[in-house]
């Protein structure tokens, strides 16, 4: 990092309620408490942990109100409410200080047609496109080599890194994240058999992105087939990630890398799918439903749920499986001794 | 949508065979049977649903010419030999409407070398890239920030989204489309292990892709070592679905989001591979094998098999196990009973 | 291909150390033994597919030492020490003549800060990005549309394809290779669960490559939360790869496509990654482990681990349990046939 706090503005920063010791050295980095050396400032985020502050060579900790301890020389303690929450308010700090927001503008490189609508507080960076009809909003941020299509809109304060893509007619919320090559409103996969061909059937719907949105890096959600595939407010969709057509996912949802949804599947608010887990079409996951890594569900799922493997069923009945699959030439042999005749004694 | 159709062009449109009731909204948008209000055209596209039609809100319901019903007040009832090839037709006919395609000619922005020979039918969007000694077929459109490597070739009425890339040296047929981001012709993954490190085989081959083929955003599909990697005509690939080098796929195949092919492995004609499913490498699938969602299948296929799990093993068997292995929890305890010692009564 | 060389400048590329037969084609291309044609050159690289030399059609046939044999009529054979390392040198040869180094220089369309530094020995290709304070080392090179952000360092002889993206301070070491699309240095996925929304952690990290790496088409690696997601010297990246924040990931690896590995696991030296299989995060993978296709690991391995399934386990007992697995319903049934009640006989 090319940046530099003294322990007294990192005090402030993070709002600590009491500071101990003291630190010649400026920091510059963050570290784990183990991994720390001078000039690092560290955090004791799990008190599982604690026994590592002793010896932890940070400049800064940033600590618990109620931990018992006392700074080695050249180091300072702060004691805040919360070491993670304050850790996050220092990054957000630091991150405004590295990567200020791009100045209102338009680059000179960008395509942009005349029927377009861009906010003059907008900023267009280099090489993006903006084809006609498309609304840009108020604070929104194109960094370079954004696609924008035909009639395509974008709320105020959303953020686009390089490469993403929203094509023609969808729309994002407010302060909707897009991580590189994010792909919103590619055509669904849809086909007609006839004759020995797959005749593709056209796909005129959208994708609508709700507020607060995220998308990871190179995820692709498509377009419907009519209507609208929906993300809902708050939901986070990590990188490469893929939503089919017609999809529905509610507000607040949390999808972990490599996700698949199949078409016209439903997710209600708060769900939360692990890394690799893959989703049959036209199903639905009622409120906080969880679906482990990996898992293939292949039901609707009551509210609540979590479940596992593939086909996808209770967590618990899942891992007990597991468990008793290792146990299963322990049970053949068991078996073939059961069928053994009764030797007379 | 911003279109608008009155009844009547609707009915020449799908060409109706039978008229039933008026209405005086135009239809501005398409919805499933219950979902659909006024101003919405819905259709009955398969029968278990009939019983939807008689609530539904829709202005315009598309039917099979047998359906006996009566419509509502301010509601148009279209019989039709199919309703789901006449809602295609329909929505064909707004796709166009809503999305003409781009006239012929080329973006001052485009780089392109003097070398490479654009068909002056073609369309060649902003901030392209064109290398030497490529070849745009006529009627093609590139539509933004496509990349075409050196001497790479496209046939006739190809379609390419923003960011598709064609490496050099690599061919499509007539009617390729590619969706945003797809990559057809990255390096193949092959290395030799010298004196401790993983030395790069060069990847001189190519990636030729035949008529009609689909392949969906962010998939990648790379070079052969030496030679050719295949993808037969009218085959469709989905989004995020990888194809290593040398892999040999028929055609008419569909390969659904995420799959995964390994190097070498041939698909022959009609194969279907179901969501995040895999295939290990220097393997043969025969002609019309289905691969179900997440299998990963390490063996050849005879024709027209039909495989599940992994590894992957013919799906009633796969299913079969699937629902005793619920049951062992039970058989463990009917063993552990078993091994009891008769009690005399 | 657009190549072509006698035998004769085959023989002394490949440095052979014995000829046998005439031929008057040149060669054009390379195919595998039973595909081969008049003009292609083939190779015994695998002693299991000896007979198939006799009939094979290739003009040139690369061969070991001490295989015993004839050329036909219009045919030559070359005898190698190793004849894959002869293929191998061939076909750098063939690559370096059909796709040459780009000379030095920065194309007219990159749009480049003045902060930048490129080397005066490296090609900066059509519509590249590179912003204020990036480093570009020499001999490397950007193909088209690669971007590189703010302050990111990119060391000597990199080659970075089409629509390949370096984010803000990322690091490359020397040699590196991008293909189409990769990613380094998206957001981490890093919320905190606050009042029922999920609040962004900054990601303020850098991913740091080492020399030597290279990452498949359209791979993500996320920037680390703080400090540095890693990739060290030699390891190898396949296509669609997802890297999470703070992953540590030693040297000489093999990441096959489709793997995703969780936040903050480390794997060292020399591990290997079959296709689509996942790592849970906070993990440690020993040196050399191994980890089959589709397998999900949730726990930390043993140097020198191989393991497969989901939870993976040592790939003897995996493969065990599937092949008892099938064998359940036969189970069952015995397990019911033990309980019937003795008759008396």
């Amino acid at each position: 990092m090319q940046v530099a706090y003294t322990p007294a503005e990192i005090a402030s920063i993070v709002g600590a309620q009491r500071t101990a010791g003291h630190a010649t050295h400026a920091v510059t980095d963050i570290a784990a408490l183990t991994a720390a050396r001078a000039g690092d400032l560290s955090f004791l985020g799990n008190t599982k942990y604690k026994a590592q502050v002793a010896t932890s060579a940070a400049t800064v900790i940033l600590l618990p109100l109620d931990y018992a301890g006392e700074p080695r020389a050249d180091q300072v303690f702060l004691f805040v409410e919360n070491p993670s929450v304050a850790l996050a308010r220092l990054c957000a700090r630091i991150e405004q200080s590295l990567w200020p927001k791009p100045i209102p503008g338009i680059h000179p490189s960008a395509v942009i047609d005349p029927t377009a609508v861009v906010d003059p507080t907008a900023h267009i960076g280099p090489l993006c496109v903006i084809e006609a009809g498309a609304r840009i909003g108020p604070g929104t941020v194109l960094q370079a080599s954004v696609f924008i299509g035909q009639g395509a809109s974008l709320g105020a304060d959303c953020f686009l890194l390089p490469g993403a893509m929203v094509a023609a007619a969808c729309t994002l919320g407010r302060r909707v994240r897009l991580q590189p090559g994010a792909v919103v409103g590619s055509d669904g996969f849809g086909y007609e058999f006839v004759n020995g061909r797959h005749e593709k059937v056209p796909q005129i719907g959208i994708v609508a992105i709700g507020d607060d949105v995220e998308i990871g890096a190179n995820a692709t959600l498509d377009r419907a087939r009519f209507s609208r595939t929906v993300v809902g407010e708050g939901t986070k969709i990590d990188n490469l990630v893929q939503i089919a057509h017609n999809v529905i996912i509610g507000r607040h949802c949390i999808l972990c890398a490599q996700v698949g949804i199949s078409g016209s599947t439903t997710l209600e608010d708060y769900c939360v799918m692990g890394g690799q887990a893959g989703a049959a079409g036209h199903l639905t996951f009622g409120k906080g439903s969880k679906v482990g890594a990996q898992a293939g569900v292949t039901t609707d799922l009551a509210p609540g749920s979590y479940v596992l493997g593939n086909p996808a069923i209770p967590v618990m009945l899942e891992r007990r499986i597991a468990i008793l699959s290792q146990r299963l030439p322990d049970l053949f042999k068991r078996v073939d001794r059961l069928e053994q005749p009764v030797r007379p004694e």
